[in-house]
């Protein structure tokens, strides 16, 4: 059985490996995010002389990974420097000739756990990284979640927790999700680095507070039937029954589910490939790909 | 061409119709919703002698629209006396002896518009309706979104006018988009009907306010190519450029698309089927039936 290759582009580093159609990370190598130029000459030797059926790429975004616009393949508007409207599908396509899948990175773990991991024999799920940022991606039978672009998730309102004063850190939006609930949230609000935080800290309760009014949102509007949360954040897993409380208590019996009502520990939870959750998707971005050949 | 028969089965009305594959109402009839006996047996008197290829139900909810499940085709935990649990599709299929499609009423409208209305050419679109409730239900690449369950999108959490004392009115939630800006909030805030407010009342900026949080919300998580709103409140044609400059205000150009920044009088648009919305939703349902017989 060939190999597929695998990009995890992310804004703070890029994960490359080699991995196999069910799934198998067999070799990973990663670097720091810096330029265009110099990162994507990395990619490039990481992968020179390797045989490889497909490459999925995984990236940060926001990207346009609707297929037939102009700017298919791009990285487009990100702050980030150097990255902003980089064609990074083209120079994949310029240096090897294999199919390239590409996503955004939350959409190719969704697609990941999906197949292998979480969500493996479902018609739906929802990945949601709590990190640096956050993101989610979607699978909807079977496919990952489009429309007129990629879901950005982690931009959505919530409503601010009566006793919480911080002004939240999104540029855009102040106080959206990822504003008061995304890890440089939890750091500046308590001025400590969640990692130093007490498993008792106040800190958490609010964070579930947030992250429960989300997934109420989540389930509402898509109803998936099983959300894994992963990235940093998340790495604290008194969390969980905390944001299942929260949950619980928000929807009020609203939702007759016996996954909501008697089974939430399995209707959400951690990522089961881990922290090979994004590197997977991009494996498995890579599997579409050529499936889609 | 044969015929299909649509059904819109609404908690205060039936809507009974006959109609052609391409979506043309060729005959309709409407009926309070009293009791299933009563109700249904209008139904059966309705579709009488009449050759159909096959029956839609589009349904007041909540509903159980899972295949395979053990109450699919059950209208389920409604406070609308004598419908709980009540087996509608188990009824009609007793009776009819064609296929009989089945999901929410919203569900059915937006397939409707996506087949011969406002989303026609498009992979997404999302039906709103704004009215006694508010519902949506939605098309990804082109089939209707399920999961878990159907969604309830009207539910979603949105945060408080500050000038708005109004408690809401949701049984389950109190202050959810639904129980702050469904028609009957509108009412009991101002203590008129809407239709009796002018259109420069200071009410339609309030529910601009509430429509578009809840828009943001579903264009960051379902990323819709179109946004249909229709229902008794969308009448009053005049909320929709407020929601237009709200959405607008709110987004603050996370969102780089043009469909936003330069066309968004063609994003958010009205049913282009208007008031055969409905219906001619029970009749994609009955096509979709047909097709997957």
């Amino acid at each position: 059985m060939g190999l597929l290759g695998a990009i995890e582009a992310g804004g703070t580093k890029f994960v490359c490996g080699i991995g196999t159609k069910d799934g198998k990370v067999e070799e990973r190598v990663s670097f720091p995010t810096t330029t265009p130029a110099e990162t994507m000459a990395q990619v490039e030797s990481f992968f020179a002389g390797k045989e490889v059926d497909a490459i999925g790429v995984g990236s940060f975004g926001p990207i346009d990974p609707i297929k037939g616009s102009s700017t298919y393949g791009y990285i487009t508007t990100t702050p980030k420097p150097h990255w902003s409207q980089y064609d990074i599908i083209g120079y994949m396509k310029s240096k090897f000739d294999v199919p390239i899948g590409f996503d955004t990175d939350v959409n190719g773990a969704a697609l990941g756990e999906h197949l292998w991991g979480a969500g493996q024999g479902l018609n739906s799920c929802m990945y949601i990284t709590v990190g640096t940022g956050i993101g989610a991606g979607a699978v909807v039978n079977g496919h990952m979640l489009h429309g007129l672009s990629h879901p950005e998730m982690g931009h959505i309102l919530v409503r601010r927790h009566p006793e919480d004063t911080y002004e939240g850190t999104c540029p855009y939006h102040a106080d959206c999700l990822e504003g008061l609930a995304a890890g440089p949230a939890i750091n500046r609000r308590w001025g400590l680095q969640g990692s130093e935080l007490g498993v008792d800290h106040p800190a958490w309760a609010m964070e579930a507070y947030y992250l429960a009014q989300a997934l109420m949102n989540y389930i509402l509007i898509l109803s998936p039937q099983r959300i894994i949360m992963g990235g940093g954040v998340m790495k604290q897993q008194q969390i969980f029954p905390l944001i299942h409380h929260e949950l619980r208590n928000l929807l009020n019996g609203y939702i007759q589910h016996s996954a909501i009502h008697n089974d939430i520990e399995q209707y959400i939870v951690s990522p089961q490939l881990g922290d090979n959750a994004g590197l997977c998707g991009s494996l498995a971005l890579a599997r579409l790909a050529l499936e889609e050949a």
